[in-house]
């Protein structure tokens, strides 16, 4: 019985290596000579029924680099985002709030079903209802979504849901161009990354447009609005009536010809619909019991795959320490779905002037968005030349490329962001702390390269003695008072 | 003993798992904002000694996008296709006709070989030849052709073989630019895919070729054809008949100067070759005895791998509707080298009149080759846009792009074609249906979404039991007369 | 125990499959309408205080057809190359000399400890020294460095080191474009891909530089070079000082503002490292123990990965023939890391006047580098033009792109090459010989296609016994006299 076990040890191991080392598959897009980068906020701004899309213009030479979009969606309570699906994998933070998703994967069951007793005698509704599965998400989970693959949202909270979500165009997975496209199966939503001027959601205030990039190296696609915009409606009513067996005045409906509402719509009184319990009945059913969304594994099959995780729970943390702060990292390891995806996730806080030692990433973009407070960052390309040296504040967004260096430093109490990276094990090098470049060199090496004296040397490796995050607090005294 | 067999087990569905989802590797090409689909007749046109190559242009917007090319071969009884290989991945279909093909892999042993007695007193031969296995196909036949993989085709049959052959250009595996290439390793024959005016083969009557673009976005290669056109004719003779060990003389026949017959040549009497028995003598052995194309798994080797699956045998269906048609399909999980080329394909029938219910492609651009009949489809960008609405007649090609939706339907009694698909696992969602999007969401999301009263929700919902096809006739009499 | 074992050996073999065939994930990058190659000498140069950095400009049609870049570097004894990284895979072939190299993974232990006893009371260093791994390294070795792990490389031999580099810059593993770029830790060297006018190292000689292609499809990029190049000058002082834990100067050592070194560096004295015996030692202490780099399998985790390979031992040939040459060729199934770098590498001798007979490269890209002595190429493209057919001398490069057909012959006694591929498995298809397509094609198929008669067929496929490399002086005293 030895042999098997071996092989099948082995068998693990190659399949653990070719995970870590082999799956660095993506695009090149555009060109990355980029002599500036800039702390962003949105562009675009669409007001809807039930809601609010504000979206960062994917022209901006930093997006193109990276070859991805981002938009924050604001959900009120009641709030639906109709269904749709996009040419690009996404990742979606919950910046706050709770709700309910969900994911439609042709061809799974509907394993989420009304029993015989229940919701009877209301309305008009005697049938049982069944559909796919539903996720409850809440604030600081991390959510998943493929490209192609339809979903929906609902805000059954009391406060607003807002998430921010990136679109990894250049990803593989995408083989149209490297335009955001969301094709809505409902409703009649205006195009948030390509925005028009002329037409607009009647009694909407016009929306904070920045001035947008003078020579897009990728073509503005040019829209031609017309009063319909989701998939159905360039279909003829009488071919959806036949496909869906319904008459043609049906069959009009999923037009949504003259729908205003904008693609987040109030839901009439709550939506009554089979689902997991809220987290407060599940957490006091669970008192005592384990975690409800640790048991993902490869024994679980495609239809039941987990699709999110939570970030914001500093158990969780991945590098802590008490004085300057934590980071936990989303990757393939934890939520397997993202080695489809080829994207990973980093939640990072940072306490009262704590610093994130200088790094690289070694093989992905990162992209970061602040949650709350603010921080200055440098940024540093190949020539040593600082293409970024200022503050990042609460919901802005910046762009640091593959390669290049980059420090962060908390201004007051607190810093907390969350980063996309685009490669589903992403990884960075620290310069300087335990698990630094530096301290891997011998120290007649950085001697010689810095033309310091040995002593000196061995100070600059092992000066620093935590891994990634410090606290100058902690330290001797010294201040960065820039 | 359950440990290891649990660790393999656990392993196979992390491989399944793998295969399912991370496969997505492809290239991003060109623009994609398609405002009009065509559906398109070929564009040039070679005739040759015993046959004809017929291409579209690659350069029409529609190709671009998708990063394909497509050509519709006719080969003569006792034709040959002459030796070639190209830059880019091949999925073929045999739309009539039957014969042999030899795949050339490098290091793969010569396993079909004479035996001592036969084939002797037979002209000038008294040696014994040996070469590789060669394949017999038949109508209805794919067959997967690697890139760079040369190949060489016989008809010997009674009637003319006709193919349709996909090249996917941006796939991985080409390494080259985004322009199909032919290498010929015999004969003298034009590149069909940049034809040119001046220089045709006598005696053959001026090809139909239409306009083409204006202003092609990939540069059209120039061509400055001489008088020899396969690999060997750019090497010295000498240097051929050392590498040959044969003189001058027969090395100068190997670059083929002064050959006319085009790329399809005419062979003398017939190709006497070693080769399995015609599918008549084969059908009689295997009488009782289990089919001849089921065998392939992840136990055969590399220069054993199946390359062809027919996909014409109505029993061989997995969506079946008596009234509305059938579905095949074939991708890595039943071709298993689909998985190095990253291609798919599909084969319908509709019958009388039948739908196939609107649908998108989740990650596969799907480009239709209309073999029989004629249908009516409408393709739908995310803008709701028609970028197509019209009849689709046989032998004609439309690229419905990844993520676009599009329904068809059949006109007249009966439409079958063969969708080529860039994905090994290409997935579609229907919109309406038992596996739709549709019915994977609750009740009430449908009824917010349409605004529809619930009851109406529910029909949309569940209007149409049946999967992808769906017959107008079977149903309460509508029909759709537009 | 049968079952388990056998699901092993499946999953064994599908891995096996999955590695020999699904691997082709690259970049198609700019256009390859090559119609001219060129053996190209390096176009640009750059000294050094201990050695000489001279590179090809990347911007030659050749190498942006393959994606690639390639530069030479020469370190003099007790030079050191100062510690950087690279947004793209490398390997690097090492023409002579040998040395040390360490690279940096991060979060990987310092495995190198001097013991308590050793090295005390040199100089000022009382405390003992840890740092990672590092590698010997001799003449003929091939040394695999992935997309941006920092390394650095010191000459501890008593001649010059030299070194070929390949950068495979349409590498998925880079995000960023198609510009070369190296992040260096220290020192403040001058980017080499892209030099300056104005700026050079004082007292070094103005370098030969070629006049550069007149209309690059790449944007060069705009160098403004201050007084500081690595990636610690565009940060603060103090924020270095804090990261660091040092006092601010300490930390403007990092930046190594005016150090006018270059990126090759004089070590004073000897470098005094933790470090493995030198190969005289080893050779010493192995003798009749086994070699020392064939160990690597997949039970051997990612820090202590092995990294290089020696590809000049003669005994290592995996095609020989005593009169015409050998052939070594480094892979994935040799080298596991080249899995990830998704490269390969090929080493031939070429006595005598010996042919490599006719063959195209199936699946890469072939960047070749005379190492000693001279041959004639001659290279085809599809359309059966010869876009090279010239001499290849000692320190030329030459690009031979995917499935062009190439021949080489030696001239005069010795020919040596390394070549670089574009693919982890590359394959080559020769034209002749006992592997190749013709070969494997039946002699009916031959005579056809090249209208000759049977009897001539069969010289044509049989007459060259040998696989790859074949000699003129074995045979019929024919020669070949260009």
């Amino acid at each position: 019985m030895a042999r098997p076990s071996l092989i099948s040890l082995s068998l693990c191991l190659l399949v653990l290596f070719h995970t870590t080392l082999a799956r660095q598959q993506r695009e090149q897009v555009g060109e990355c000579n980029l002599n500036n980068l800039n702390a962003l906020q949105p562009d675009n701004r669409i007001e809807s029924e039930a809601g609010l899309i504000e979206s960062w213009d994917p022209f901006h030479e930093q997006f193109e680099c990276a070859g991805v979009a981002i938009d924050r969606k604001t959900i009120e309570p009641n709030g639906l985002l109709l269904p749709q699906y996009s040419n690009a994998p996404q990742l979606v933070y919950v910046l706050q709030g709770n709700g309910l998703t969900g994911t439609l994967f042709s061809g799974c069951p509907e394993t989420f079903q009304e029993s015989q007793g229940s919701q009877q005698g209301q309305g008009s509704r005697r049938f049982q209802d069944q559909h796919q599965k539903v996720h409850r998400f809440r604030q600081g989970d991390i959510i998943a979504l493929p490209a192609g693959v339809a979903h929906w949202c609902y805000n059954d909270g009391n406060e607003r849901a807002i998430f921010v979500t990136l679109y990894d165009l250049s990803n593989s997975a995408n083989q149209l161009d490297l335009n955001p496209r969301s094709f809505y199966l409902a409703g009649n939503p205006e195009d948030h990354f390509n925005p028009q001027q002329s037409q607009r959601h009647p009694g909407t205030p016009r929306g904070r447009e920045s001035e947008r990039g003078t020579s897009p190296r990728r073509m503005r696609p040019h829209v031609q609005k017309g009063t319909c915009n989701n998939v159905f409606c360039g279909m003829d009513t009488r071919f959806l009536a036949e496909a869906f067996n319904v008459d043609e005045q049906v069959a009009m409906r999923l037009q949504s010809q003259d729908d205003r509402r904008g693609p987040i719509v109030r839901v009439k009184e709550s939506l009554q619909i089979v689902r997991p319990p809220s987290i407060r009945e599940e957490e006091q059913r669970q008192r005592g019991g384990r975690r409800y969304n640790t048991e993902n594994g490869i024994e679980e099959s495609f239809c039941s795959m987990r699709i999110r995780e939570n970030l914001d729970d500093p158990s969780r943390a991945d590098v802590f320490s008490p004085e300057a702060g934590r980071l936990s990292s989303l990757n393939s390891h934890n939520l397997p779905i993202l080695r489809a995806l080829r994207l990973s996730a980093e939640r990072g806080v940072l306490y009262n002037e704590a610093l994130m030692v200088p790094h690289w990433n070694q093989n992905a973009h990162s992209i970061i968005y602040a949650i709350r407070g603010q921080a200055r960052l440098q940024v540093v390309d190949h020539f040593g030349q600082t293409v970024f040296n200022g503050e990042l504040r609460e919901g802005q967004v910046l762009t640091v490329p593959q390669n290049f260096a980059v420090a962060k430093r908390a201004e007051g109490e607190r810093f907390e962001w969350v980063a996309f990276k685009t490669n589903d094990n992403a990884m960075f090098s620290p310069l300087a702390g335990r698990t630094s470049a530096i301290r891997a060199m011998p120290v007649e090496v950085l001697a010689n390269a810095f033309r310091v004296s040995p002593e000196e040397a061995r100070r600059i490796k092992f000066g620093t003695q935590e891994t990634t995050l410090t606290s100058p607090r902690s330290k001797s005294g010294r201040r960065f008072d820039a």
